[in-house]
């Protein structure tokens, strides 16, 4: 019963997913200038927060997301917690909001980790520029231009005989790998940004995958859930689908 | 602690289940002619989509469903996320969904797996053409002409003893084979589709049911539960349960 | 890992519990010709539903429920689903309806098993019309005419070790037989109705018992949770607990 | 795998604890004259219901519930059922009413098990007027004048491992006596009130503790979860809690 | 099966997490002095609590939490429920609670435990001045002047493999320092109030961290959960993040 080690990790920019319902009863009540105007500020703050005006750097995009949970997906990556803070706040402030309600959300953090480059975290000197783009990419990622976004909040499973947790360091990280193979076989067709919520939020981590093709976010967490890393270890939260649309769409897309 | 095989896959059909619920005390309290509106505006949106005017393939059909989760479910199959995504928000721009809210919902989509079929999947030239239309079936399946529906998600378990995701191929591959038999034994009786919603949904898939005679799916579900591929590898959410009727026949439905 | 051998079953009477909690708030605000005007469309409803005036066959009673879950539960067994959809449905018709709320709900229907008579599913002649009045009083039961009732649904364990749908019939028949002695126990003081509820609800079975004496139910209920088949093989839901009046009754209840 | 030995019981008062939340946005825009009529009929229900007016025995509290679960806890016990449906009704009667939601109740009777007395309940004479002193003060209760209350539901646990209703009756008799054994240190600091609410309510038993010094509560929970009764056959429910008020004070609770 | 060892514990103030959610539609509609009014009050209601206005000790802060679970945590730590109590009760009476509604709560006490501090407990007489001030320190703890704070309840697991409660005292108090040494790691960067609620409130303990990088929380609650008195014997519930602000930033913060 020792500690085990834990891996280092490093930190990036922290992640707002913000998920809203419609109130489809007040927007169809609603008069056309009124509407209008939700119209307006809806797409200013979304274009404005897209255009990351709000901070030095990040990015955020907007999402229609399907069923009954939610009607709205707004992403924000910011550098800070009060970026996100703030932006969350500011929606409020805008005529969009007097017709939506924030019914989910999840807090988190961009991070890589020492199983996957070790070298890195112990204090080699990073010639290999590869890695040190490759970190950077995961830290302040880029959204990626796909159609459909699956968002979803994992814990790894801390039970009497799959105990993540309590195995060595070498055996996490060979599972880890071997995870990581997987999805590199998807490379092109789903791309990940994997955030921490450790003291955030409800779960461990967030997972948002984005893919044009959302057969290919299936096939790939199918094949996944068969490796040991997910069909042992992994806890999985609710899962959320949407289809990405630019700001100045959001009129047509609220008239249904 | 090896990866398994998964099977492989193929996907047709995206479907939404839509659960709604009636705002019975709005019903009741509204105008003979804003009713009237709702019927008329709902008969219409019932009808295109059960006709798949809004897609060049797919279909639709419209449930009154029993207790106090939902009274409605509207069932779309349809080619693209995007297909569902419109015809869920264009539901909203009825008058009908001044009197629903919509409680409950359902992402997947149609799929065959490699344990069912597994010549088609190695690529061996499918001259079988009943197997071809046998996939071609239950990717693109009509939805059956039958008085109920019993709609429920589940996930195949994988608890430290009774593993599904850690079995070998064969092992699964004869279970589900077995859990075929059964289903068989029914057919005529109850007809099924399932589907896949790994990355969409809470549940790994969704099992729609249909029969004329309701005992007849409390039977064949019953029977399968003890089989080894539901007694010890299966997690169900909830139930649902629900009759047909044509769009026609909403007025009266909502009548009492 | 075989499958086991399942109790034939037979089903009868179709059965929805319908809960419903009361707008209080609304019903003090209510001019008395409204409130007037509920109490008269609500008797008439509970007694057209009590004398089933809807179908050939069939039962229904009215009970006030205690604690915050509910505040009315409407009893219907009828010969068919479409009997209770519409049951169900009318009742948003009357002018009671503005003052409640569905809060919770159970759709099941009642069955006998072969554990219980298994020759009469063995498909020798039943000459035994003991027996076959006793299936009948099952099927179709009378609603017992006593004072309270309590509801829950139930489910058979199916976990890694005590797996109720892993062992054989022989003790699974066994088990039943224990457990329906001390039923026998309570015989005058406890009746119940057993209905099967796979493919319809969230549960496997509902229990509904009927008892003058509140404290029989539990003395009843506790000494089942010693026997095997409750100790080791069942999961209970929610319990409700009620008190059963006559229509007529309807506004000296809500008069507080 | 033998069904085991229940304890005897004997059943006294019904009991309703009866949580309802202030709806603090009508108060704060209630006229003066409306608040004041709500908390003379509230001040008046209290008071005839702690003089317990309704009956002929029982009595009744009132609480101020902290958190955001609860405002309020009215706790009545009385010799039946009718008296508990009455009471609950008979607040919904009151102008407070208007101002309060029922959010939370327990139902739930008085006992004695035979585990703690069995001479008692194996037929000996009685003639330890002790114990017969002991056994009416746990069916028919006084409520401690102390200020504070803690109130939760509890299971015994029926896992695969730690099956509390699968140890012999003399196994679980020790256990029983050893719990009770810790009770009996904070005699004077710590009362309790135990109901048996198997086929009342959602869990097997309520557990009602006060004291003044609500540390003393703490402390005895605390000290009795390394008790193997507690360790490895407890599973509770949620937690309320509570200082008593006089109903004359009503008014000064609800002006903040 | 024997009972073990508890350690003895001392309490210091109780403690209130009170978590509101913004009304931001009311907020919008609400004509200027009404806002102005709120924002009034809810500074003076703040500002009096920070200071301890309402009793001889004590502390509070104020919080915007990130999320869609709540908008503020207003912390309170006071000598007496009753002051909890009041200062609850006293926020409703406020403007600003027309704009509010508290959707979540923790109630609890400051507590050392005999693991940490035996000596203490063992009535050694407490030369070590240091140890005092360490103890008291625990018990009325200074708020930190930090910017960020992460709120968590949890329980010890109490499972047949895994049970904390059944540890020898010796093994737990070990448990115990190892995982203090992690906390200590991170002594400067993340200060930590941990506070017992058995018996008060849903879990055993509240555990608030304060910090100004959020990623330091992540980091010290990540490496913890490598320590076997997580890893093994941790149950974590819901996670709660913001950010601090002085009670005269109010208006600022809600206007978005």
């Amino acid at each position: 019963m020792d500690r085990r080690e834990p891996p280092r990790t490093e930190e990036g920019w922290y992640v707002l997913h913000d998920f809203r319902t419609v109130d489809w009863d007040a927007w169809r009540a609603a008069p056309d200038r009124e509407r209008q105007r939700a119209i307006e500020e809806g797409i200013d703050y979304l274009t404005a927060h897209e255009a990351v005006a709000d901070a030095d750097a990040g990015g955020s995009a907007t999402f229609s997301v399907l069923g009954h949970d939610a009607d709205l997906l707004v992403l924000h990556l910011r550098p800070s917690m009060a970026h996100l803070d703030t932006a969350e706040r500011r929606f409020e402030a805008t005529a969009l909001a007097d017709f939506t309600e924030q019914t989910d959300s999840y807090l988190s953090v961009t991070e890589v980790s020492g199983y996957m480059s070790q070298d890195y975290f112990e204090g080699e000197e990073v010639e290999d520029t590869g890695m040190a783009r490759y970190i950077e990419s995961r830290l302040k990622p880029d959204i990626p231009d796909m159609e459909h976004v699956s968002f979803y909040p994992m814990d790894k499973r801390r039970g009497p005989e799959d105990n993540w947790y309590d195995l060595p360091f070498d055996e996490r990280s060979d599972l880890m790998s071997g995870h990581g193979d997987i999805g590199r076989d998807y490379a092109g067709d789903v791309t990940q940004i994997i955030t921490g919520s450790v003291g955030f939020d409800d779960y461990e981590w967030g997972v948002t995958l984005f893919a044009d093709d959302p057969a290919q976010i299936k096939k790939l967490l199918y094949e996944m859930r068969f490796d040991p890393s997910s069909s042992r270890y992994a806890e999985f939260g609710r899962f959320r689908f949407g289809r990405r649309f630019p700001p100045e769409d959001l009129g047509a897309l609220l008239a249904g």
